[in-house]
């Protein structure tokens, strides 16, 4: 538990800070008004290799020495950070061959940030080398409390394509595949003649004629650039672990191309994430009730997937962007507040800011920190001071408390990865994720992710009574298997189009689709077609209730056993009146499958038949979200109101807000983004 | 003709098969269900190089001639394909100069198709040796009765700029111009000081700022592509007829910056066309009343004017797509059969479906076949069975008839080719080419395609009545002349704005528009202007009706002879009431200019005054398509439904519906995506 | 004064022409033609090396010399111009490293223009030579009277990433900052490590994730390519006036990353731009009554600002265009005419027509001349004929007049480059420039531009009422100051959202905004938000206007002292009511301050508030211009009717139409495009 990791007895608040931009006659008042705001916990040194080791093999930390004595003064514990995210330029001069480098052969330089890549040999020894030399520095300063592995692993780019990484690539599949018949076999080489004859024939993808390459290597790469990412930082981390167990490691982020949970459990002590909701005044969203920076509950969400309770290391702090892109507004009055509960609802036991003040130079100097350039008090730190003595307050109430979840949407990364290129399923994915998500929120139920590949038994998912598995393409035996004791147990599992017909490599069975989970769901895939956008989109009727249109895909489902019910079908087409979606009674459980994408609407009608449990003790508007945690044997509401306008709850028994340390009940208004943490009594 | 070339008395059908890609533990089956089928050809071989040649100078045919031998039992015929589409890895690591690259000099490598050149001497030295390989292998199979080089010629990309091509492009430039100055005056150097001083300083068009490049040398480029795409395929044709003169010789596709015609006569035996109708699925067409589907009897209308009947080698069996591309929806019941028919009512006398099941693996396993993944019976199946039976019934009469046509749309090379970087004309020519189209199609006047670049006397104009020359910039005094001698013999000629203002280089005449098609027209151009997105769009009103739109162009006529007939004006802009299109009888004949981009609705109210001679045996409405077929005494009236809806035709005289040997008169009702072939009586 | 330097007592007119092109036979009609079309110069050799130096080192200058004969025999005074712009291809097949190169490294080749690079040490030394060479030939012949340099430098590309390029910036960025510790301060290298620790690292920008450089550095780069385009004119100016002082010497064009107001003042004799209003056509403008052509009047009295009175080398005389692309459709009746005027209102002595005849080769068929291809009279030469004959009349009285503006609008380059890739007010300066210059329009206030950088001292602003300096986040303490002197004295300065927190090297203030103009204004932000796309726009009340709508920003403004008046204020979103716009009276003027982009709304309500002097001797509609010009005692009125359709006009006292010496007074109405020169009795 991150809690325990840390050793703190409550939530703890802190902000990243960068003594090497500012003057060293701000730091006194600097560290000393961070305490003042109540915060403890400061992130240094992630940028600042060059002051580290300004030249090869010369080395010097009195500048954060310095710094970290200021801290201490004011009681701060120091996060540091590992400078490899923005190599020297001696580095990058010196060793052209760190650089990373596009498909198509372009080397990225010098002048923005993670423009290395992970496989070369060099790299590897110059970063192994500079944390080696400040683990050794720190390690024994007890206000350097933990570790941050470099900054935002594969932010700005995921892919990657020097000579080091085609050269490792090539060794990553001879490990994998022992023989190039396995390899040929895996990749399906006798299409298109592409065959390989010598390992030396073997690369990431290359530049082709209209971008299309090798889909089984395509996603080979991908794995690759996981496993690359994850070795990376594992370098780092042993380095760290080999001078000292009692400073943690983590590191930041959340990209793509990156296994989380592995990254999480196989190197890190715990996940950070960074949590800037405001990316939704970015995201164009057209769909039906956009969650906009709700929609950051299910990215916290996720994170929470890979090891229970974590930290923030960047929590949004006000407005953000670099100078050419990224721009986002300012949070409105209460946002920066309501952000910092939405964390802390999801699981962060630790919350940094990002960041203290506004840089006044660089590619980042809209990416504004708590302060603005002037450096005068302002409305964002008052709502920080505000935070920050509310979490003195109930913090350690809170603090370790358990996320309570009785549904869970499925995710892996195979089916991420694969159907990255594949247009036949890969968008579909995020949009049935998305359309579950909101119908859940606006349900008030709350919901978990479950990565399955972490699922070794039944057990792993019994905790559920509902599993939601939108698209999964890939899906193999072992997990079909999973699915059917699952139900048999009680679960109830719910399927979507195209699911099952494809193997790990990502080729298809020679089944009738769903493939493996056809004896679970009773029902297969009579035929299919795309919906393309020139096309008219047909609507789907479920449980008798209105035509919904469908998007993307339609499965004309036949229904093979005596015991499956068609709970919908279609309204038109050729295939009018066939079915679309199927439940069967399966062991004492229920299996859904429908032949399409999800919509919130259609989420939003399956929903109604689940019949999950949950707590009656409120009543909420749509616009107010609900996180209950529990700890020992209390339970806490939190209540988020996303809306700019007041909401009316209703509190049918008796609670206590344990920040004002009022009883309520009955109706009670909700301010625009104001916060409620409830305690049942 | 191409059922002699087959030796077949009957139209014939088959599939493309991979015996590869299969466990042969399927071969029995699929051959079998192929022959039940009532397949005849199966077509095979085109991806396997790495198969038959595993190294270089290493030779296998073991795989291939099992799989004959099980094609022969089941009495299928076998087409080879030369594989020369899709190079060995081993012969893209070993000579790399074989490989494509970008104009800006990337270069295409292994990993999907079609990423070699044409003009690398080494590519030519090991396709003509695996072609010699594989001829003198197959020649005396008796099962092995034709050949198809390579596959889809130019498909993928149709632009090469390797060294290779560089060098050869020059020697080509050599030859066509001898000296420096004649090809300094051809491509008008003077301007912007592009003389050559030397051969060496001569490249096929190179990157430059703005992406713009000298025009004239833009259009040579184009020929050159098209001559060395020719002279690969004749390089492989040369080796196969070395070793057999009873295996006749093809290619497929019908791809750009290829002149199919020359193609065609000089290399092949016959041509065949690969015809995906639901690719109008994935090609937006916000004009008036879109032909869709029905738009692919343009595309056979052309490929009929290579030389008359042709093959389909790949005719749509199933929904079509890459994993990540060209993603087209399933076929709706009955369009399998409506587009086999289509192919036959426009002269496709075999017809191979692509292909027998779809891919497990590679980048095409959603290009579907006729069998879906898991090989069971299906609804296209069933729909290409019925197809099956009835060509068995009506192939032998169709076979080798004739397509009836008194009109034709004129094409040429020269100025699709320059048009293609000229935004003053070149837009306008497919535009205009499918505007009259669709008005012929709507008015159930069947229409011919014809290259004039073909013709040589005037008699090759002659059987038409009209002809429909849109938009013909570049334009010769020997053409202009044929057209005068074909008027003036009787025929009508329509001539669209833009005309006759180029030379064969592409540079403009010092003369006024349209050049030396005046004398004909009688009607010279005062004035013109193009109709930029942000001016106001003029109307015309021709014949003295509704006026219409005109979009892209305007030309302001001047008549230059009395006996000129304005025949229509424009309503508005400073030019208002000034002639936009004119008439006037030449010798026995009419030559119609108009001043503008033709339209559907200008099409269709020109079409009019054209008096046409038509068939009165049937009355149709727009959406069912007719083609009149005659062989020796026989005429035979192909009706294709392409609506989703029953349509109301009349038939007025006694016919025949020749495959339910059913005698016909009066009303019909025909279904959706229904086909009717009539005899008269 | 140009008209001194040209030595013409009235305003001349000329055409562009290119012997080279065109048969010998055809240039003594050519030359006489122009004569009896009154012009007085013609322009030649700017795309001419290969014909003066076919190799190097051998010159031929035969070709040019024949065609000054002709020209001299028709009393045609010739400018010659250098042939830089386009090498030969001997020069760039030899010397390799004169070619410019894109930021990712593709080199531009042969083919098109403008594909030098201006810091090649070789590229400089062949310019310098053949300029020298040229100049010794032709500076003694006494119908060249003048040169133009290169042609329309940094059009088509203005960015330049050679090697040449790369090692001259490292050169430029010594010169500037002597020690790299200056270097890594100005550019902040502190920020994500860009630390350089030796000159050898230092690049122009370079590849990098995501297209993200250093904003500091990206602005220096421009600062560079300026400097470097300058250098480059100076190096053949230098040449030329070595052996003459008799021949000007000027260039043409005006394009981006190149401070024309040093290029004109350090380098040339006047400027001459090169006006072609009908890219109004192809650019799209969304925005409130679009000035259209009527905007090139904002390009001209830019041009104004760079030394008074100016030359146009190439005023549009057809329609335009390359063979694919920027095709502009053709000038209606009465627009040639129009453009002319409006070139002479805003300041041209001198004008030439782009070009004698339409080019039958090359990429620039469809930029036509006067003449058509078929060089027979039509609608333009009359046009401009009667242009010629009007021109004869009244163009020694206008020659050499002065523009009167009491109103300006202030530009700079700081910002103009920086702003090019800062998405958080680069945007906002164009927009806010053109609503208040249409604002000025409609308004028939003239004005204006000032170059801020210019000035020196109070005095250099002292002639204006009124000063709009819309967004200038880049600004000096010592510019602050001049503004402040200004208003004391009686100026009225206006700004608008992001102005102030940025000096020099494009880094922010650690101040409250607006900086060091907080003193002026009296009003501070006290919190701003950029408006997202995704975002609702609030609106803002002027002077208890109507409600507009803002666009890109908003500032909430604080008052900052007693004597500073609240004139609006925002009426919705989270600050509504609190202040948008503040003015204060200070000294003897008022300093205004707007928190957001100006609207075309928003500058028309503004100035209905600063009561700018103006002639009330007309009344005028919004669709004309009026320009006033005075020499001397005497004051012109030239007035351009941009509609197409008749405009009535009032003369409140007595004017004579000194075109038709005719005396008006009262009503008069202006036909379509028409214009009226007026003078005061």
């Amino acid at each position: 538990m991150i809690h325990d990791v840390l050793n703190e007895k409550e939530i703890t608040l802190g902000v990243c800070y960068y003594p090497e931009h500012w003057p060293k006659d701000l730091w006194e008042s600097d560290f000393q008004r961070m305490k003042e705001l109540g915060f403890t916990y400061v992130r240094m040194g992630e940028f600042a290799w060059t002051i580290f080791e300004p030249e090869e093999g010369i080395y010097d930390f009195t500048l954060f020495d310095e710094a970290i004595e200021v801290a201490k003064k004011y009681d701060l514990k120091v996060i540091m950070g590992t400078p490899t995210a923005t190599p020297p330029v001696w580095v990058t001069e010196k060793y052209p061959e760190v650089l990373n480098v596009s498909q198509s052969g372009v080397q990225f330089k010098h002048g923005a940030r993670r423009h290395y890549n992970y496989n070369s040999e060099k790299y590897q020894e110059l970063s192994a080398n500079i944390v080696n030399q400040m683990a050794a520095h720190f390690k024994d300063h007890p206000t350097v409390v933990g570790w941050q592995i470099d900054n935002e692993l594969n932010c700005e780019i995921n892919v990657f394509y020097s000579d080091a990484d085609h050269h490792q690539f090539r060794q990553w599949v001879k490990r994998k595949y022992q023989t190039l018949d396995q390899l040929n076999d895996a990749w399906g080489t006798v299409f298109w003649n592409q065959t390989y004859t010598s390992w030396e024939q073997v690369y990431l993808t290359q530049p082709t004629v209209n971008d299309s390459h090798n889909p089984h290597q395509a996603l080979d790469e991908k794995r690759f650039f996981s496993d690359s990412a994850i070795a990376f930082a594992k370098l780092q981390a042993d380095v760290i672990r080999s001078h000292t167990n009692t400073q943690w490691i983590t590191t930041n982020g959340m990209f793509k191309h990156l296994d989380n949970h592995q990254l999480t459990q196989n190197v890190l002590d715990f996940y950070a994430y960074d949590s800037y909701p405001n990316f939704n005044k970015i995201i164009p969203d057209d769909s039906k009730k956009p969650l906009q920076d709700r929609k950051w509950s299910f990215n916290l969400s996720n994170v929470r997937s890979f090891g229970g309770n974590f930290a923030i290391f960047e929590q949004q702090a006000g407005p953000g962007g670099w100078v050419n892109r990224i721009e986002q507004p300012t949070p409105k009055p209460g946002q920066l507040r309501l952000w910092t509960y939405q964390s802390i609802a999801h699981g962060a036991d630790q919350i940094l800011y990002f960041r203290w003040r506004t840089a006044t130079k660089g590619s980042e100097i809209y990416w504004h920190g708590i302060n603005d350039y002037h450096n005068q008090r302002n409305r964002r730190i008052d709502e920080i001071d505000q935070v920050s003595h509310e979490i003195k307050k109930i913090g350690s109430s809170l603090v370790g408390s358990s996320y309570q979840a009785k549904a869970a949407i499925v995710i892996d990364y195979q089916n991420e990865w694969d159907g990255e290129v594949d247009r036949w399923y890969g968008d579909f994915i995020d949009q049935s994720q998305e359309a579950w998500f909101k119908a859940f929120q606006y349900q008030h139920i709350p919901v978990d992710l479950l990565n399955i590949e972490q699922a070794k038994t039944v057990e792993d998912l019994n905790g559920y009574q509902v599993l939601i598995y939108p698209h999964a393409a890939i899906l193999t035996k072992e997990t079909a298997n999973l699915f059917s004791e699952y139900v048999k147990q009680g679960g109830t599992a719910i399927f979507g189009c195209r699911t099952g017909y494809k193997d790990l490599t990502g080729q298809t069975y020679m089944m009738k689709h769903p493939g493996y989970l056809a004896d679970l769901t009773g029902s297969t895939v009579e035929e299919y077609t795309l919906i393309s956008p020139l096309q008219e989109r047909p609507t789907v009727s479920l449980f008798h209730g209105d035509p919904v249109t469908t998007e993307g895909f339609n499965e004309v489902l036949s229904l093979e056993d005596s015991d499956v019910e068609m709970i919908g079908s279609f309204d038109n087409a050729y295939y009018r009146g066939k079915p679309a979606a199927t439940k069967r009674k399966f062991g004492q459980g229920y299996a859904y499958y429908f032949g399409g994408v999800f919509s919130y609407d259609i989420a939003e009608q399956m929903l109604q038949d689940l019949h999950i449990q949950r707590s009656d003790a409120l009543s909420l508007p749509e616009k107010v979200e609900i996180a209950i945690r529990v700890k020992e044997n209390r339970t806490f509401y939190i209540l988020l109101n996303f809306a700019s306008s007041d909401q009316l709850i209703t509190i049918h028994q008796k609670m206590v807000n344990i920040v004002k340390e009022q009883v309520l009940r009955g109706d009670y208004i909700m301010k625009a983004y104001d916060v409620l943490v409830l305690e049942s009594q």
